[in-house]
């Protein structure tokens, strides 16, 4: 099967980043595809920049989704999910959307760890818009100046160490997600720093796409995920109209 | 003072219903300023327009509420209203949370009656959003072919007032809401029909902006509100992209 | 028009506070009518003191409404207002509940900074009756000897900033609410040495009684807050006693 | 051991039935004191009513509960709960409060059959001010004229068979609660009827009473519950008054 | 009458404990019966435990309950208690039930102190099952080594009240709750030096299932507590498999 | 990768019935063991039969998850599922949870269609036990007599396609559940029937196993859902004792 991954960010080493993240999860005969967005900030981390970026994954995955099996938006406030799974005919999962599901598999609550203070309430914005208010133990955020995990990788861990065992003794997490796509390579070191169930949300998020495609569900007729009624948009990319169009055949 | 409303709908007939009835709300001394968003959907009904349309009010504003004292996004999806909210230096209200806050101030529980069926979980999401999903008693929704309120409103306000008794009497609503900008003339009619408060969000959400500026309170420095730091945007309008810049003078 | 403003509590220097601030608030052609509690506690810090402060305000309202346009209820814990609104046929605002959802348009959760630690676990209480207890990020209290404001603003500015940023950094808080109105001279003083929306709940109800009588939503003829059916009461003010008597015309 | 039960309400009929549904429940060697509160509403059907009986229920208690060891407030809405709580050195106990803590140990979710359509929004509220929203399954009541009790139980108990059907078969209702002084003679009748536990709030609150006076626990010295600080009051009754006035020994 | 008081661990010791602070609740002409599970761990403190616990609970009570009138589950997970009232046509009540419920009636929001970290989240989900997670101001646990209450009781108290009064100062706690049979000793000590309501829950347990047995609800013929329709069990006991047999009169 | 599906009833036809359906959605190179509870109920509607399977889901496990990589709860009470992921070194999944989660990532709300009234209260429990309550639109039930699946599946489609129509009409489901193993078959053609997607819970545990086990994450050290100590249980089969000793390597 072929899955697209948004990067919704317009940061092509984040999209590197994501690149790699999504095929070291992708599972046997599993193609990546991997777009950068068409416009918007390099890298999201408020409320307008997700805004912005909602509509250029929504163009990103207009241009793209045609041929793909399933779709996966690569940032951690997933901009754009709902109205993806609205819009398209395939699967599409967000990253948090993934990591707070699979946690929930996982353990009782999870806390998550970001690199933005300011991100936080937006973050537990998200996982209360997914229902999964109760089971959020806490937001935890790095103070700036930032970590940076493509220079200093081991430092990053450190750092996000001591953010995770706080979290653990003082927020009763039992599951760690780490917040923000350019934090995806350090999972599997943190876990075993920690010895705790570490998750990021790129591989969780392609590898429930790839359960969704092989699970075959079938696309509402009816309700808030049903395919719009054909609709005139101005002002947008050619192929995000088109999919506003009357399709051919149903869908 | 002058406060913007945008119309986050690309339809110019929609804005003249707006521009009228936010015109008949304001107050002694207020100017209202009336736009239409420069692309997207002609009117709002899914989640994918709505998303699109959330960039295209951030735009508007961009463009348009240097100047303004406050503004107003007359969607009742309230399409970037916290991206707004932080983007800006003054106060952005929207007419679905102002009506519902209003109602807060009126009654116990309010129910909401909208013009699409499909709009019903989307706008429980908008209440829940604003942590009122325990004053929301139900959205019901008119089933298509919708109300012409134009050509009919007598018609209009016949299938309203069914709508809101099985409101009021199964669901406990204690406080009505028009829940769409097309609707926005009908209130008073509706609340002489029903003899129950009816409130329609543009008028609310003018009178709010109002009371927000002469209130003065201070833009937040802090938090997830606070002024995005500088950030380079790429492919969105110069007006957007400069409200991303460094300021000259704080703000 | 005129805006009733009761002071719940029987001490006549809060009543001048109160109606400092209520003049500094009221838009221009509202006239400000300020009256104190004729029975009850001097300053309410408990539920007992609350439950005979809400008959107390109820009885205000019942002898000083008439001829009013709307009112305002002017302690903390809004003691009586629900009551209120219910058996006046003019708008009535709790200071509370004013400033929380006036909080609501101006940032995510917000956090109430008080006199007295007692009080906190009441106004969360309170917080929870608006259905607003998700968008509470704390109550921090001021240990006892609490502070005189009257005597040094400044130290009490000092110490309510001390709590404050402890809300901001803490407890995640994006507004701030002073809650207690002998703390409603501050918020100027404490939203600079913030630099945050700092709310007093007094000015917000005195513009949000403004904006509902402008609004002049109906009252209305079911549910719990239409006017109670004619009952004979026993031992309480005349005046209030006839609230509950049938009206010669309608309400 | 001696309890005081208050009848909220100034009717003495209403007494009648309290004290006899009371004495029914007594344990062996408890002895019931009735009284009827001092002023108010012949019996609390609205918000406002509610308040004033609130302040009469505080009086009622002031002036005869030294001597007991225990107080019940007789009405469903529980005016002065709370309040007493903090105010009297001994448990009080809530008829609304007993039968839905009650319920909770017989089944899931309970019901609440009640005798007026207005009263339901604030039978809600009260659930959910006892944190208790979640195992309210409904609140059904009958639409006027009211049921007479005293004149014809047999028909009585045969509306809210109809009634508590409903709630079973369309609500969930796993425990049905009669929520209403008068409606207390009804509760084994119903329960035969349908087979279904029923409660009746005055006896479950005279057995809870009694048991937490067996169980002495301590009165709190800190946090919203403990003693009032000493204060004036004014306007308030002699007894009244005398609860905040500074105590010759500890308490 | 008689109470069956179910020690869901399999330590005679525990048992000892439990059936001396039950007798001490219990009422005049209450025969306290109290056995021991009679499989499963030695003391529950972790979820696969209190699954086993549960099943033995069942199968205790299915012994033993006939010619009871009541039973108490004796462990603060209660193990089986849902499935027990289900299946048991006498009250049946848990010990952490109790002392929340009861916890209720005498304050605001209660903290549960508890002997092991693991637990924790555990409690909050059991307070949660029952709608009572609002009330839950915390749980705080002793870190290890675990005190020892029989041999020093008096140093338990003192790490207790230190537990109590962060659960206080911190979490806003009014009730502090013992979570776990072998503290079952320390109320009143803890209570002493805290000066604040303390409980524990085998006794609240007694005295509520005492008060159940006299006020003698009906057993519900519908619902999810109804007695289970006749069916097979295999490979459990003879006393609990015969519970789900045909009853030869109902009940 | 080999995976253990347990059955906790103890009907082997109902073991069938699950093998066939979990055989059907595994992966690849996925190998399905499946058996059956070692004692209990034949099939699980109630409480009581529900505690009693998950003790027996747990000594199936302990007896037959040695040498799997993960394993699946497949009744939709999810018997025994958090202890189970305590106790075992493997991710195990419940069908009921793998059914909802997935069903968060199709729609907004889901229904859960079911076989038995009196589990419709459970279910809900269920739901919120795992922390989503607000995503659960209803619970319906098929009246008695039940439906006879294997006899008659179109017959059982066709009243199952009448309860998810008034699920999706009148509570607003947009994704639909099938509440039950023996309904296992049927998900297809429901889909087809309601043109909406339709989920049965064992298949969705069987792929969100797969996942889990490719994902590799780690078991945590600590928290309630490490490995519990050693202890010593009596009672219970050989093989669930030994799962509280002390592990020769970590684990």
């Amino acid at each position: 099967m072929r899955v697209l991954v948004v990067n919704p960010n317009t940061s092509d080493d984040i999209t590197g980043v994501i690149g790699e993240v999504a095929r070291r999860a992708a599972g046997l005969g599993t193609e990546i595809v991997v777009v950068t967005a068409p416009f918007g900030p390099r890298y999201i981390a408020t409320r307008s920049e997700n805004a912005i970026a909602a509509h250029a994954t929504l163009a990103a995955l207009a241009a793209h989704a045609p041929g793909c099996d399933g779709a996966v938006i690569a940032a951690f406030t997933d901009p754009g999910l709902f109205p993806a799974r609205e819009l398209l005919p395939v699967p599409v999962v967000g990253m948090a959307e993934a990591a707070m599901l699979t946690a929930c598999l996982l353990g009782g609550r999870f806390a998550i760890l970001t690199i933005a203070d300011r991100l936080a309430p937006i973050l537990r914005e998200v996982a209360e818009t997914y229902g999964l208010g109760s089971r959020l133990a806490s937001v935890r955020a790095i103070e700036h100046p930032a970590i940076d995990v493509a220079r200093d990788p081991a430092a990053a861990v450190e750092r996000l160490a001591g953010l995770g065992r706080a979290a653990i003794n003082e927020d009763g997490a039992e599951v760690l997600i780490l917040g923000g796509a350019p934090l995806g390579t350090l999972d599997r070191a943190l876990a075993e720093r920690l010895e705790m169930p570490v998750l990021e949300g790129i591989g969780c998020a392609v590898r429930l796409a790839e359960m969704l495609v092989r699970l075959g569900a079938r696309k509402p007729r009816a309700g808030s995920f049903s395919r719009p009624p054909a609709k005139d948009l101005v002002g947008v990319s050619a192929e995000l109209a088109r999919l506003f169009q009357p399709a051919p055949a149903g869908g």
